[in-house]
């Protein structure tokens, strides 16, 4: 395990990254770190809030020299970015990810990348709808999981120093198969915005007068969806495509229960309403203990 | 409109009836409280929160002299708890309600209530997935929306009673017809709840480690949802059966978009998913605001 990173670069800064980022300078994890981001814009809010030491779009000046290159960028853009590092990255340089999805992406970066090139795919399963630099705060991963999912060529050493990196930030760490987290977050995060995406878009194109009583009288319910319906679009448009198998499947089995539960509400099916609704409870209990 | 109220009884002490309950007292609206619960359980924990001045099943007592009614019950309840209210509820009472639903529920309270005696519905757009006495709290209301449904010819008075009640606990008001009412419900937090037990119970069929793993894992998304799928079963079961109309043609619409969206994404149709991941995040906007 690297002890110590001398210099850190981080490709993207949305959320995660930038949280990251505010949680290991604070911790005075590395010694230098540099930012990559494609929008003028945004390089101009890193550098306002200090989040790094250099923040630009140079790729030889981030990439060169340093021991650890986290990727947090929409998962259509890995290949591009991946092309981009190559020239410039050292043999022993370490690069891992936060992305949502990981069987897809790991299979086009690996056809890029010189096996020498450790991989370290992680998603660190934290978030708020917010997205941007300036939407990013310390503590966010405190408590929550990290699912580390390389493969088996990957060096011990190489794990270690990502595994490493989460747990000082407060994430308990997890390394687990990338087709089984696939599945896993399919259910438990990308089926529900789906679903809110999906119920939020029928409020939108309902006629007016409805649609802005929907709106006042947003009850808990329509109002927790209308959260996870509020983030980041590219993000989310990404996901789904890059996850389409599992995300078929799993829907697949959603409606098969909805329709099952429309079917007990027309026929007035009150022991199945009641059974099911009672059920679903003790899941709760479950998540919260 | 009642300036004072001597006695007022509460039926049934849910989450809405003692949060209400506890604001009450604390305002000091009335000068003797009532409540009557079905189990003997409920009635030693309001009497153990001291909620309100008697407790107990007796309806002769509770019903004698109340100045205001308020029902706070499954609606499934509300016919037999009216049979029992009729033989001694005075003229000039007033008689309200809770409920989530209003249309079906007026029809069968009308149907047995004598012509004089004051029926103005009510839905205070409030709550947590908690249910029973001990789940109230003081300040529940506050800045929520209630929404009365009392039809043509209720008096003024005993319309303007009601609502100051509940301006006292801090909701704003709304009068509204109580089908429209069922139509607004059931988007923003009937078809929220339906689509939120029917994930929580795919989940509850997975195979055991998959189970294990999402209950780990459960990132918002999936963790809102099992907050929803955690309220009242009977409350619930019964809100479904009773709006059954408005909550299917709800579901259809919605059933729509959800097959557009699956269809997108099995087409990667890139630009749908950005456009309608676009559009939802505006909804949020007019919410929060």
């Amino acid at each position: 395990m690297k002890e110590y990173i001398n210099k850190i670069l981080f490709i993207g800064m949305g959320l995660i990254n930038s949280s990251l980022a505010r949680d290991l300078k604070q911790l005075g994890y590395y010694k230098k770190s540099h930012a990559i981001s494609r929008k003028e814009e945004t390089i101009k809010k890193i550098r306002e809030l200090k989040l790094v030491d250099v923040a630009d779009k140079n790729y030889k000046n981030g990439v060169e020299n340093a021991d650890l290159i986290i990727i947090g960028i929409p998962v259509a853009a890995y290949e591009s970015v991946i092309k981009k590092i190559i020239p410039f990255v050292k043999q022993d340089t370490i690069i891992t990810d936060v992305g949502s999805v990981k069987f897809d992406v790991i299979k086009s970066v690996k056809k890029l990348l010189p096996k020498n090139i450790s991989f370290i795919p992680g998603h660190p399963i934290a978030g708020t709808e917010n997205s941007g630099p300036e939407s990013g705060f310390q503590g966010l991963f405190k408590g929550g999981w990290c699912i580390l999912t390389p493969d088996k060529r990957q060096k011990k050493n190489a794990i270690n120093t990502v595994k490493n990196m989460w747990l000082r930030v407060g994430m308990k760490v997890d390394i687990m198969d990338p087709r089984y987290h696939d599945n896993v977050l399919a259910i438990t995060s990308h089926i529900p915005h789906i679903i809110a995406y999906s119920i939020v878009g029928t409020v939108t194109n309902l006629e007016l007068s409805l649609k802005k009583e929907v709106i006042k009288y947003a009850a808990s319910g329509f109002r927790d969806f209308t959260r996870i319906a509020a983030s980041d679009p590219i993000m989310w448009r990404d996901i789904m495509i890059s996850n389409k198998n599992s995300i078929i499947n799993m829907l697949k089995l959603f409606k098969k229960d909805l329709n099952a539960l429309e079917k007990a509400i027309k026929q007035e099916d009150t022991d199945f309403l009641l059974r099911l609704f009672t059920e679903t409870r003790k899941i709760r209990k479950d998540i919260i203990k």
